[in-house]
């Protein structure tokens, strides 16, 4: 514990896992400090993981060499393509976990990682030398050593849980909270902030009535998280659906004047996709209900996550309203619903790989950053750990772009337009969606993750098979040409136009209403053609040709805005001499020291006039 | 939760599971508060069940119908069976256990049990009118009323814990103390006074050198805890043993100056039998080296608890110290060792039902009796348990007496002795430990537990089988008679005298070399008559033979004794009329309110000659 790290991760949530299992298996020293060895990965919020753009996001960790897929699909007790009506780029894998086995399965694979040690204490304060971080300093006063540092503290930072009008210190409900970071960094120059997040009851599933209520079941052929060769579910969980009423809005009601958001006691800025149910029935007074999801934690035990009725309201008027939820008649509670308030750091801070710019070798992932969401802190503590290691053995930085992955939409965003609540992914938030698919994301980034030595040979023969194999029955499906009396019949079936001549299968794959499974149906020949191809490959050739126009279109424009992305700006660049652009727009890139022509272009304030000045100048 | 409870269990390590189980089980409606859902029978110690005496507990408790054993069954990863070369007396089963899937099967169990309601909060308050207890009342306010409240604290009333001169509020590292309940019981009439135990750091099993230590395999043919058909273990880990020198001994005397213990920071009383290293070679100043035993804390976990190492000394100290170990050379610490006081009521506070003697209603079982160990304050949690169900009916009380338990013995001895410091179980405690013994717990109780509703009738019928088995068999082997011509060989090479007249197998069981398995050897047919019969039943055979002759002596002491356990004291005597005995004696019996004139004479300060003079007064 006294020697020299290359990479210390405090805190070990699912940034820090990630981040100390990226730097580790790159080949740091790592160090993971934890307040509490029992809580590593500890699922505070919902048992699942993945879900629209969040579940793109954990493909693109698993393709770039991360855990999340894995420890997901070993936890998961109920897995659904979400959007699976809807095209390609909208299908979401979503999967519902074993809180506990989550947790033991992560823990496990660290253990597992000779490079990763581990000790349990709260960090107290860094040690800066220069403007360098150079270890860490731990509340019993031991100084531990390395060369980068990556905060993924979490909701643990001066964290404050509300429940009605009490309140208390912590990170979680029955845990402490962390002191001392915030104000060193405040000291340091660090603009920080207060932040507000929640989560619902957690209630007993034996004293619920879910004959009242819809059953979702799993998928009938579940998919999974990780492109390697982790097992589907053979059995599922079921979760359930039920709503609010009238009368459970009025028992909320009842809570108001104590409610710590209403009453203004709470100052940070919630989730505002991620509501308490109290500020819903607030802001959207017409709807006269709200669904809830009934949520198993585990296979194993009883306790129930009630999805949608997060709360800091008194535990009473919690209590009596959900009673009015139909199945929650009878309802028990374990645990209170709570908000819990946190500091944060304004994210435009941040270079964009996440290393702080005004503290070297500093490191922020994860809530810290101002984010919300499982996938949002691990694939920062990704990208934290990977840069904290390329830095410490000076090393190129790993970045991902808008184009290549969700991960990079994400780190763009929150460097160049930070945000003023927890910053959430959505699938709207990136331009080049039909791109960043949850099929291809190891198309997309393996090679790369393998090129800085965190995916495995393993995972780059795997792809390098996909696209091989994907080619190869495309350049079939362009051969193999049908004929008119071979497949009319059938074609008239299917609902679609005949042939007046012989025409390629890749032609027919085209039309609307003919996928992978209707060729199949055309000729015994075609069948036995594509019989010998995985799902995989079938559904990936599938899409490539049914969205050839959308795919080349984003193409299209990635080359075009990559052009700007190319300019680069010196990190030394004066604004102060672009005397003809807005004096907002001076301060927000003399801030934000954009790195490229691109970057300057997406900072909030920077207007396109600005960029053109921009431009000009640096043609000189 | 708002509903009215039986029985309200505050706290839910192994007294507080125990209790709530035996409650729920009996047909009580029982809520379970813990201040942490997640933590539910932690082993907030060392990773194992049993040991001498100890393991007969265990054995006591699962005979009642208790959880303890069936849950180390499950979770153990290795099983010795102690004292194996002495007599059957002092045999003691321990298992080292999985520390994580031991909290999730006791999870799992209480879940199970339908009558078993959880709230997470913490209890800071109990709700008392005319000296009974109605309920309790919750850090965020909430009141929740019961016929019968138990308290099991452990180490978590006012915890402080101290590493060198640090020390910090907490009732376990990394979890917060628990406040208000000491204030209002003192201030309720109570004594309270301060304890301290401790724990050794733990460490990882990756940095050890095990070549340097000596193994320590579980048995060849392992037993196991419960007498239900649980599983014996099929495979085991290994613990490993090294030993201090004069090295570490030096090292740690460098904290000695920084010694919360040696300052004077720590006020109360440590466990003596369980002391802390520095401790160790602070009063065995001869001792060249001491043991340690290196003890797995799981199936999959590399962490590692190291066994005769408790301290709170400085951890740097800890670490340099653990580095001059055989095997440790190279070790790497998870978290540092450390002590930590807490509050508990001297128990001769308490009747023999464990119920408090100024509150009605309310029992205390665990820590807060100033006991230490998982196994005494699982046991008192479960008599707890059965006598506030009891209680809340208005059934008789259950108590168990010095012959029948080990768990009678520890509560006659709490109540009437008290304790100044931790108290432990030994076999030397038990005045009738032949009879105490580890193969007839459920004979002595399996019953008992079954009129009380707590036993199922399975072990009703299996202990009845063993009964009825047992003598069938001691009946057989009095008949069968052998001849001098049919053994003789056999009986010269076994070492032992041969015969002149035949004799039964029963005489020969008797012999000092000859057990079930050389009784075997003498002829087919008495081998055909034993091979019928379960290893536990001639086990149990061959113990009433050879040890008859103890059995029966106690047997009789306990008929002489028990004659003044039946001689009752009523509650109300009034005790300063017997001026004629001593001062010390007439306030320690009015203070401790003996129910019997046998327990009269158990209670220190009282001599022989003032029980004589109470017999006397009693006679009358």
């Amino acid at each position: 514990m006294y020697k020299q790290y290359d990479v210390i991760v405090v805190g070990a949530g699912h940034a820090g896992c990630e981040a100390a299992h990226a730097a580790a298996t790159m080949g740091s020293s790592v160090l993971l400090i934890t307040m509490n060895m029992h809580t590593i990965a500890q699922m505070s919020c919902n048992p699942a993981m993945g879900g629209v753009a969040k579940g793109q996001i954990v493909r693109e960790i698993d393709a770039l060499g991360g855990m999340s897929g894995i420890i997901s699909d070993k936890s998961m007790i109920q897995f659904r393509m979400l959007n699976r009506s809807k095209g390609p780029a909208m299908w979401s894998p979503r999967c519902q976990s074993d809180r506990m086995k989550f947790a033991e399965e992560w823990r496990y694979a660290l253990e597992q990682n000779l490079n990763v040690d581990f000790w349990q204490e709260m960090v107290s304060e860094l040690l800066v030398e220069n403007n360098k971080v150079i270890g860490v300093k731990t509340q019993l006063g031991i100084e531990i050593k390395a060369k980068a540092v990556v905060l993924t503290n979490g909701t643990f930072l001066n964290g404050l849980i509300h429940i009605g009008e009490k309140n208390f210190g912590g990170g979680r409900t029955a845990e402490g909270k962390a002191t001392g970071i915030t104000e060193q960094l405040v000291r340091l120059g660090f603009e920080a902030g207060r932040m507000k997040t929640g989560t619902p009851p957690r209630v007993d599933g034996r004293s619920l009535d879910y004959s009242k209520m819809e059953e979702q079941k799993g998928d009938e052929s579940p998919n999974k998280f990780s492109y390697l060769d982790t097992k589907p579910l053979s059995e599922q969980r079921s979760c359930w659906i039920t709503y609010t009423n009238q009368a459970v809005h009025d028992e909320l009601k009842t809570g108001f004047d104590k409610s710590p958001m209403f009453s203004g006691r709470i100052k940070g800025l919630g989730p505002r996709y991620c509501p308490s149910v109290e500020d819903k029935i607030n802001r959207f007074a017409d709807k006269d209900r709200h669904q809830i999801f009934v949520e198993p934690e585990g296979w194993n035990t009883v306790e129930v996550y009630v999805n949608g009725f997060s709360t800091s309201l008194p535990e009473d008027v919690q209590y009596n309203a959900l009673r009015k939820i139909p199945g929650f008649e009878n309802v028990k509670m374990f645990r209170p619903g709570y908000a819990i308030e946190y500091d944060y750091f304004p994210p435009t801070q941040l270079k964009s790989t996440l290393e702080t710019k005004l503290v070297e070798n500093l490191f922020f992932a994860g809530q810290i950053n101002g984010t919300t969401g499982y996938e949002e802190a691990a694939c920062q503590g990704l990208m934290a750990g990977i840069n904290a290691h390329q830095k410490s053995e000076n090393k190129a930085d790993f970045t991902l772009n808008r184009s290549e992955a969700y991960i990079g939409v994400l780190i763009d965003d929150l460097i160049n337009k930070g945000t003023e609540e927890p910053y959430r992914m959505f699938t709207s938030r990136a331009e080049y969606r039909t791109l960043l698919r949850q099929d291809n994301a190891d198309i997309r980034l393996t090679q790369k993750g393998f090129e800085i030595g965190l995916a495995s040979e393993e995972r780059v023969k795997n792809v390098n098979t996909k696209i091989e194999q994907s080619k190869f029955l495309t350049e079939e499906l362009k051969i193999k040409k049908v004929k008119p009396d071979e497949v009319n019949n059938i074609l008239e079936s299917l609902g679609t136009s005949t042939l007046r001549e012989g025409t390629s299968l890749l032609n027919l794959l085209k039309r609307p209403n003919i996928g992978i499974e209707e060729l199949k149906t055309l000729t015994p020949e075609v069948e036995e053609l594509i019989r010998n191809y995985s799902t995989e490959i079938l559904e990936q050739v599938e899409i490539n040709v049914k969205y050839e126009s959308y795919i080349e279109k984003e193409q299209l424009m990635v080359e075009k805005v990559s052009r700007l992305e190319n300019l680069l700006i010196p990190e030394s660049f004066d604004y102060s001499k672009l005397t003809t652009i807005s004096i907002e727009g001076r301060q927000k890139l003399a801030k934000i020291k954009p790195a490229t022509i691109g970057q300057a272009s997406r900072i909030s304030g920077v207007s396109a006039s600005d960029v053109s000045v921009l431009m000009v100048y640096m043609g000189r």
